[in-house]
């Protein structure tokens, strides 16, 4: 178990290396931060083009040379700051929204700029072999003809949205940029379900081990860890939910009612997500419990063996110690002591109290089987 | 125990299989879906008719050719996509709530379209012999002169409302459709008492089972599965309720002061269902608390038998190893050691032991008495 | 304990006994109910006349021949279906309130309906013998010149206030019939102290068996069977604040601006109740920690007797164990050992051994001591 | 511990003793009140009258006898009911609020009467030698020329507001009836941080019996006690803050702004003691857990000292019990068994036998100490 | 651990020392206050000036003489209540907000007086090598042309504020004085990371201990000291951005559209900052649920080896002490008894019962090994 998770170290070093007290708006570009990659689609209902920009001014050409069109400006990797400044410059960008990009820690919120561009943020988790939640940042903003999306990777979950765009028929073609903003939301939302999906498979591996097989030294560290996911997978999708809120809640100028539909299904996608989160956090819990409470049999099996062995050996051995004993049959001054052990002397002595040793094993041995000690 | 129980893993499948990242509205048939049956009740004040349609046409042509009359449409099963995207068409209903309504993993809600027709979605329970709830989803849209329900089995809980329609005099004959819509809706909140009532009765089951036979291995499984499962149907239950409320807060020339009357009275039986489910949870985590402390009192009841039987016995086998020493009253050079255990000789030696022994003994068992370590 | 207290399961069957699924507003009268006793007040700031009718018609004929008085009609027991019908008709009652009246389970609430009656439920407590909270639904409706009553027991708590009509000055006679509703309400208030009073004084007793006695096997069933009995307490209280909370939004016409004075009283008093339930809350769940605690104090104070018992003497065991073994001096071929355990032969031998038993044991009481084990 | 603290089984006596259905408005004088004592203080900017009146007729007369200045009429003591009926009637005070200052357990709270009135319930605190807070209630009534309090001890918090008026230039004397009112507020609120002071240090004493002394068998009760006392201290101070909260909502022509900024700090306070309740409720929680683990670790000391004392000397009684058996050299028919017990033959066995034992002893002890059980 | 963190007991102690009762708004210096230094820094977007002036009136002189010009005039150190009083009368300071600021534990908060100043309170965190949390309170007031800081230390976090307004080209140069509060406020806010860093690498290093270390005695105390940090820094946390909430709701001429960009920046800062101490705190009861199963588990090592080497040699002893046994071959009358003891005489006895422990011991350890007893 890491107590606090990679992904919270990281927001915290983030804004650490974001420099404490530096002026807002600072852009600062993590040291190991990508080349950008530049993608453009163009799209109407007629058609689309694609391609990937070999430079800032192939992309700016393609995109002004067909102002009729519709537009995905699709950055990803953010290693060449003076390239996030022109973005900033010809796009509008509020430099508190390009540090919110470049920081990549940001919560899931939309933010509705002066302009009526939109500002949106969601996170993108996958479910990493070493039991942790990976998550990514991708960053909107929607303007009357584009949508400009940037991200840290230049692998993502998005891929099934490029499919439907060059497909022949597709909503995305025939709407506006918001539908596509849509789109690529409602594709990070299915994209939890996967998340949850592994996280619940692994919930069950992990009470397989408690109930079926012997639960090892770090079981509960690793218990601990799929808490600690869950917990922060909620809080990952809890501002995803909000944010889709205030999209339904805004203006319909900015947000249109037939917009609404899509977001409201989105909305619904949110809620059973915390719903399936609150489900796992229940189940983890149960499993706490659950080995606890085996910790504690297993400390009540040893016991009982130990309580059986010396129950059953220790009366024994006190009456053997009891014929082990040297009390004489004759005194010093010649005389007979009759009294002393006389069963050393009698010819069954030795037959008769193995029989009763006999008899104290065979009773011990029925109470600690009606006690239901004997069986497990 | 299953940790992620049954549904909570459909769900997350369904939406797996609902293809991630899918165009939204996307109609994915699941392929274990039953071939569908079509029933139409059309009746007005005066009578009803009642059949099994053969066919979508068939049913079509009923319930155009009589339109005055109201119609309940009871489509059960969805194994058609054709058919299902005919519904849609002639119903007018919106690709998302189709989605909604194959999905079957949707939580109670209600929208209210465009031209005033509602989408209410229910929850159906029961509660198996593997100890889990199994739920269902009853899909309705209500339009000026239909009520259109789907579900995905052949067998669901609302004959009773099939009965009422048939019996002479009925309050649903005489009412709009929302009143239908109204009448389904009670009786699925009717069927969630039996469930109730079936996990009431498990909660006192195994309260007997911890208090006065034996806990066997798999109790706190048990347990935790009841929890579980309360816990969810809470879940299920708790959107019911907000549906309602949100139907309650209508404008009147949707759902009429009149019905608003029906609706509070399911309002109330809902926080009714809410209100046993916090006491259920409150028993089961009391049955926790219980079991664990009895496992404790098991412990205890282990220590206090070995400690009596090792207290008696060890202090009893010193004293006869002591008589059992080989001290010598004559030294090798043939002088008396008189000091050298002269109990050994003593005529009454061995007599005398024994009643100090069983001054022990007896000392020892009055002193467990008195601590209350012999009585239970 | 019963997991699932009586009247939680109560509610339970009689929803079941209601005929699940049955047409909303049946009139279903429970197997066991008595035969419905009729009384009638009738009084105005002059006097008043108190009856008990032999018949529907003779309480409707002295209620309609004094429309300038006001009544109180006070139904007690609902064993007659068809009399519950003419009240419903004469009194325009609506069938869902009659359903619930009947139910007997439903939580406090009110009801404005359209003419201005209202519809009140409250609920009186009693803390019986058997640790479990009985409750009993008093319904009121009241009209303009009328409050009547129904519950289902001949017996009940409201005895204070027909005293208080029968006393010479009383507001009651005085004021309008919600006056009445209202002194109804805050008897039935009133009554939860002394409820209130003897699960505070339970709670004292057990804590006391923990602290002074001992804790016998079904204590900690006892301490959960009063857990559930507050929490259950709670929840009948909290739907009666929730309705007077109501009653004070209330707009004037309906409930007037004189008595919302009466009814802010009775609100502090719900909350006040509200608050000792938290207080009781919490000292139950005190009681849970010590009793736990307890527990593992008696299982320290088993394994004290064990170790220092078990320390003592298997050391001493060893010792005279040690001088029991039989090493010989002299070797079968005639030759002597001397290094095979001299000790034996000497004069002091036996004496000095006991000396050093003596001192291991003192040395091991001073450890014990030190320790603090030897004391409590 | 008392499971159920002293006050709040004194709300329920209370609440029993004011008769149970009793009509509202019923003063009912505790049978221990103490005879009142009637102070006045009648003060404006220029200076100030102070005495305790011997009679009511005294006090009216220098209280309508001096219409321009201001007064507090500082009543404390209720045991003469007359007295009270002639307050409610000159002062125009509703029975309902004379039932509140007389009941003497009402929580914090303001009303507003329809002459502008206000009614003020305030709770002075102190935290007792017995480990319990004791709270009486300050009853305030505002006009717009007297404030009038009622409390039924001669001692209470509030001299230095009355050493204020004495002093030469007060605010009080400035000031409007309200600034007194909250001058005595402010008072009370004060007095919460010596309670909670006192709470603080009884904690950190708990702790250090705990980490460095030797916690006694009633620790846990002290603890729980404790835990009750911050739990009701909480309840006292919350319904506190919501009383300044709504005396800051009142329009401004009860409360001025001038008077609203003067509030607003006692809001502060009291947030700012309810954040401090919140701490030590963390505080009392993690002592149960170091409690507990402290349980814990006892017992895992006493094991360690059995297992280590048992581990060393059961092995070396079975090899010195070994050589205390009696296998015979020589056989009844006069042969040599040379394989039976050679050792014992053997010059150096005994010598022998020792080293062994001696190396047991240090195997284990080595053993117990790379497992670090013998040091602490 | 200290039950009570320092910080909380000095909050008491100051209210206290406030003198309990006091009139509101009385300036108390406390004793180790330190001699006020006045810094000012003066500026416009064409340049600043910067001193540490000698006097109140060198400061109030430049102020006063470049009304043109923005002002920080920044007071650290309290000590001299006359200068805190020329403060107040020249700035129109209201004496409890003065208070509020001598008093040094003010939760984070924001007031507008009447004249559009506004007056603004932040908590400066650090974590101190003793694993608490030092805070200390940053007031500020802005006006037209300045911001007036207070705070009691001459060290703080602000630095870097300075340094920006020293160098070329800044923000805070260009913009109203409300900018420099933001830039503060945001620079408090930016100095949480490290805290909350140094707590999460604490966190982590306590876990480390758990895991693969051996907690030593005051493990769990130094787990539940951090836990109370957590539970404090969230409460400092928690007002920081109900602080900021409350800024954006202010009207836009006191806080400009401009400026909300700005504060809500700090409001998701702030919202993140509150999220990591969620993550912490779920970490932290990680921890202590590890730890206690980490003792738990200790316990089980030290029963089994009890139990292990118990139950192979107390059988064992048995054994021995059965030949130990004195029974007689030949009885005193010289007859022989036969049956008594023959194996003694045998001439492979002792071989064989070598043989027959040798069975004993490795059928026990088999069996322990199959329990999984023997690793661990
Ligand atoms: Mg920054
Ligand atoms: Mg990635
Ligand atoms: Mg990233
Ligand atoms: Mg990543
Ligand atoms: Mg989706
Ligand atoms: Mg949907
Ligand atoms: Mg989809
Ligand atoms: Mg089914
Ligand atoms: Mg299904
Ligand atoms: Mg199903
Ligand atoms: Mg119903
Ligand atoms: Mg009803
Ligand atoms: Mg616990
Ligand atoms: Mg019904
Ligand atoms: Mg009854
Ligand atoms: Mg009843
Ligand atoms: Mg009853
Ligand atoms: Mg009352
Ligand atoms: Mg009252
Ligand atoms: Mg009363
Ligand atoms: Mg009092
Ligand atoms: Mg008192
Ligand atoms: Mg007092
Ligand atoms: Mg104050
Ligand atoms: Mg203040
Ligand atoms: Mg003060
Ligand atoms: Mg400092
Ligand atoms: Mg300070
Ligand atoms: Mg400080
Ligand atoms: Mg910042
Ligand atoms: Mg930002």
């Amino acid at each position: 178990m890491r107590s606090t998770s990679v992904s919270d170290r990281d927001a915290t070093r983030q804004a650490h290396s974001q420099g404490v007290g530096a002026r807002p708006g600072t852009l600062i570009i993590p040291d190991d931060a990508l080349p950008p990659k530049l993608f453009l689609f163009s799209y109407d209902a007629n058609g689309f083009d694609e391609c990937e920009c070999s430079s800032y001014d192939e992309l700016m050409q393609r995109f002004r040379g067909q102002p009729e069109r519709r537009h995905w400006i699709d950055v990803r990797g953010y290693g060449d700051v003076e390239l996030m400044r022109r973005f900033m410059q010809d796009f509008g960008l509020h430099p508190l929204q390009m540090e919110d990009v470049l920081g990549d820690y940001q919560r899931a919120k939309v933010e509705l700029n002066d302009d009526g561009q939109l500002f949106l943020v969601s996170r993108m988790t996958e479910f990493t072999s070493q039991l942790e939640i990976d998550d990514d940042q991708l960053s909107l903003f929607t303007g009357s003809n584009y949508v400009l999306s940037f991200q840290d990777d230049y692998e993502d979950c998005l891929d099934t949205v490029r499919q439907r765009i060059r497909s022949g028929y597709s909503q995305i073609k025939q709407r506006p940029p918001l539908y596509l903003a849509y789109a690529l939301t409602d594709v990070v939302l299915d994209h939890y379900y996967p998340t949850m999906a592994a996280i619940g498979d692994y919930i069950e591996e992990l009470e397989n081990v408690i109930l079926r097989g012997r639960p090892n030294k770090r079981l509960l560290a690793r218990i601990l860890q799929i808490k600690k996911d869950i917990v922060r997978f909620r809080r990952l999708v809890y501002p995803e939910r909000e944010k889709i809120a205030e999209l339904l809640r805004m203006p319909d100028e900015v947000v249109s009612e037939e917009m609404k539909v899509f977001f409201r299904d989105c909305y619904d996608h949110a809620i059973q997500a915390l719903d399936l989160t609150e489900s796992y956090r229940e189940s983890v819990s149960s499993l706490i419990d659950l080995y606890m409470s085996d910790q504690s049999n297993r400390m009540n099996e040893v016991m009982k063996v130990l309580t059986i062995i010396s129950s059953i050996f220790i009366p024994l051995s006190f009456v053997v110690g009891l014929y082990g004993m040297n009390f004489q049959r004759e005194n010093p001054q010649g005389g007979i002591n009759p009294l002393n052990m006389p069963e050393l002397y009698h010819p069954l002595g030795y037959p008769v109290l193995l029989g009763v040793l006999l008899v104290i094993v065979t009773g011990q041995l029925v109470y600690f089987y009606k006690k239901g000690w004997l069986t497990n």
